[in-house]
C-alpha cells in the first residue's frame, strides 16, 4: 500500500469486544478504524467513525466499504457477497472473501481438512434434521455425537452434544454436520498471523478449558501444559493450514488433544479470538496489534509470552439480567499482575461475555489459583 | 465513593495526549471519562463524552464539572476558581484546588519548598522585568541565571537561560522567579501516587535527558543510572513532599542532581507526566492506570519495571509544518520491544510533541542504542 499510513481507512464489520480492543490498539498508533454495527456497540466510543448498520446486509456492507482502503471483520457472520463486490472494486479484504466463505460454513471447512488430509474428527454433512434421524435409524450415526450448524454457530450456539435418543428434540434443523464425539483430554489453540508479503508467525499454544453448561471458553492457560511433541504438532498443523489457504490476516486454530494423544483440528476462526485475549497483557505483542500489522502489511515480529498467564472470561452471572453492575473489583484490583478488561456492554444476561481478566505469574499453578480466587470475587450482576 | 464504579462520571480538564492515554486505559475498565477541551483534541475520539470549551474559563469549567462525580486535570493551566466552586458543591477534585493553585505558581511552589526545608535551587521572586534588571545592576543577580515565568510555563515555554547581558532582550515580562543556574550532572524524576485512604506509592526514579534547543524532554532512561544513595534520596524527598502536601492523586517530582552530588527539587507537576510515559509498556501498571486508581480511591499496587526502558519523545521535525506524516514506521516496527504511541495531532510543527516510543531491553545500553537508531528512522514531517 503506497498510501500514507495515517491516511489509511480501515473498516471493521462488527463493533463488539473484539472490535473495541482493536480500536484501542489502533488508537495508540493513530490508525483510523471505522466500525459498522448496531448502535451502542462496545467499539462505537473508540473508533474514528461509527456507522450504524447490519453487517449481514449487502447494501449496508457495500456502502460502508466502498470508501475504505481495507475491510476486516470481528465476526464471521457477515455478508460475503458484499465483500466480494468490494474486492472487485479494489478494496483490500482480510480475510479473503473466498476463504471466509469456506470457513463460515463448517461443512466446507471440514471438506477442506479432508481434502488436504488435515486431521479432524470424522464427520458427515446433512441438509436437514430428518436426514440425521434417518441415519440414526439406519445405525450409521452412533451415540454420543456432536451436531454443529453449518453456518449459525457462534459463542457456543449452534453446537449440540447428543448423548441418546432422549435428546433428539434438541437436534437443530437446517444444514449441519454430525461429528463423532471424541474422547478429549484437552482443547488447545494456536493463533497464526500472516501479512501480504507472506511473512507468517504463530503465538505459543494455549490450553482452553470450557464451561460446558454455557458451551463457552471459561479460561485458558498460556503456555499450554503439553509435551513439546504435542506442541510442535499443533504449531505445524496450524502453520500448514495457513499456508494451504494462502491465508492473509489473523487466524485462530482450535484443536482437540484426544485421550489417545492424537491432535485433531476442531475448528478455525478467521479473526482475532477469545483464545488470544491474554496476549494484550501477557505478550510482547497483542493479537490486536498483530491483526493491524497483518492487514497493513507491516513487518511481523515473533510473539512471546512474558510470563505464564491465565485468562478467564467474565460472563454475566446466572440469574441476573439488566443494567450491568461490577462486584468485587476493588478487592481484585489490589492483586499484583491482575489485568481486567470490561467490554462496556450496558446490559448483562446469564453467560453473556462481559469482559475478561488475565493473571500473570512465573508459576502457572499460582496464576491459576489466583484466577479462581478472583473468579469468586468478581461478578457481573444487575 | 458509594456510587457503582461503572456509573462514576470522571471529568478531565484537557484532552491532549495525557487525556487521550488516560481515556485508553479507562476504556479497558469501562470507566467513563468526559473531556473538556478545544475541538479535535487528541482525546476527543476516545472519551465517553466530549465538551468543547475553554478550561481556563470559569463558566466553561463550572458548567462542565457540575454533573461530574470527580474532576481531574491533564494540564495545570486551568481555572482554579471554578474548581474551588465545584469542590464546595461536593465534586471531588484531584489534585485539590488549593494545592493546584500553589503548584501552578512557581513562586508559591518555591516558597513551599523553602518553608519546609526541601532542597531547591536558591531563588528570588520578581513582579516585573524591570525589577530583575535593577537587581542585575546592583550585582544581586549573577550570570548565568534562569528566569521562570511564575504561571505561564509549559512544555519548555516560560523558561529562559540568561548567560550574559546580551540576552536581556529575551527576559520575560510579568511575574517570574530568578534561580541561580545550577551545574547539573543529571535530571531525575519520581512519580508519586496517593489515594484518598492515604495509600502512597512511587515509581522507580528515571533519568531525563533534555533537548536544550527545544527545552523539551528528549528521552528518559528507566531506571536512572545513579547510586542507591542518590536514588533513595530522590524517593525520600518525593514521598516527604507528597506527605507534607497531603497530596491525593498523581504527582511528578523533577530533580536536579548537581555536579557536587546534591539533590535539588526542580519543579513538580500535579498530573500524569512525560517522565512516566514509559510506564505504559515498561511497568506492571501505567501512570494512567495509577491516576485512575488514585482518584477512584482504589487500592494502589507497587509499580515495578519489567525491564530497562528508554522512552523518547517524537517531536515535529524542524522545518516542517502542516498535516502530519509519519516516516520510517515500517522499518522501526520490525524491531523487537519497540512500542510506539502517536497522539493523533493532525498538524505538526517544529518540536511539537507528536508522540513517543519506548524501547525495552534487559540491557539499558542496548535499549538506548536502539532508541537512537529509531530516532534517525522515525520522523514526523508534513
Amino acid at each position: 500500500m503506497t498510501k500514507e499510513i495515517l491516511e489509511i481507512k480501515i473498516g471493521v464489520l462488527g463493533g463488539g469486544q473484539l472490535g473495541k480492543m482493536l480500536c484501542l490498539k489502533a488508537a495508540e498508533w493513530d490508525i483510523k478504524i471505522h466500525i459498522l454495527d448496531k448502535i451502542n456497540a462496545p467499539a462505537s466510543k473508540y473508533c474514528h467513525s461509527f456507522t450504524e448498520g447490519d453487517y449481514t446486509n449487502f447494501e449496508d456492507v457495500f456502502h460502508f466499504g466502498k470508501d475504505k482502503d481495507i475491510i476486516t471483520i470481528e465476526i464471521e457472520h457477515v455478508n460475503v457477497e458484499a465483500l466480494k463486490a468490494l474486492k472487485k472494486k479494489g478494496v483490500q479484504i482480510y480475510p479473503d472473501p473466498e476463504i471466509l466463505e469456506m470457513i463460515k460454513d463448517k461443512g466446507l471447512q471440514k471438506q477442506f481438512y479432508a481434502a488436504y488430509k488435515i486431521p479432524t474428527a470424522p464427520f458427515k454433512i446433512y441438509a436437514t434434521k430428518a436426514e440425521i434421524l434417518l441415519d440414526i435409524e439406519k445405525g450409521e450415526i452412533k451415540y454420543p455425537f456432536i451436531q454443529k450448524s453449518r453456518t449459525d454457530g457462534y459463542d457456543g450456539k449452534g453446537v449440540q452434544y447428543i448423548a441418546s435418543n432422549l435428546e433428539h428434540n434438541t437436534l437443530l434443523e437446517g444444514g449441519s454436520i454430525v461429528e463423532k464425539a471424541i474422547a478429549i483430554k484437552k482443547e488447545l489453540a494456536v493463533i497464526i498471523v500472516a501479512n501480504q508479503q507472506g511473512e507468517i508467525v504463530s503465538y505459543p499454544t494455549v490450553e482452553m478449558v470450557f464451561d460446558h453448561k454455557a458451551n463457552l471458553l471459561d479460561y485458558l492457560i498460556a503456555p499450554a501444559d503439553i509435551s513439546e511433541k504435542i506442541d510442535n504438532k499443533c504449531q505445524r498443523i496450524a502453520l500448514k493450514l495457513a499456508h494451504l489457504m494462502q491465508y492473509r490476516g489473523i487466524l485462530a486454530v482450535e484443536f482437540f488433544l484426544t485421550k489417545d494423544n492424537t491432535i485433531l483440528i476442531n475448528e478455525i476462526a478467521p479473526r482475532t479470538h477469545n483464545s488470544g485475549h491474554h496476549t494484550i497483557d501477557a505478550c510482547n505483542v497483542s493479537q490486536f496489534e498483530m491483526h493491524l500489522r497483518s492487514i497493513l502489511n507491516l513487518p511481523l515480529i515473533i510473539p512471546k509470552l512474558r510470563k505464564s498467564a491465565v485468562m478467564m472470561n467474565l460472563v454475566g452471572e446466572n440469574g441476573y439480567e439488566g443494567a450491568a453492575k461490577l462486584q468485587g473489583f476493588e478487592t481484585a484490583i489490589a492483586m499484583e499482575e491482575f489485568y481486567m478488561h470490561l467490554y462496556g456492554k450496558e446490559n448483562t444476561k446469564p453467560y453473556r461475555k462481559m469482559g475478561h481478566f488475565t493473571i500473570l505469574d512465573k508459576n502457572p499453578k499460582k496464576a491459576l489459583k489466583k484466577a479462581f480466587i478472583i473468579k469468586e470475587l468478581l461478578k457481573i450482576k444487575s
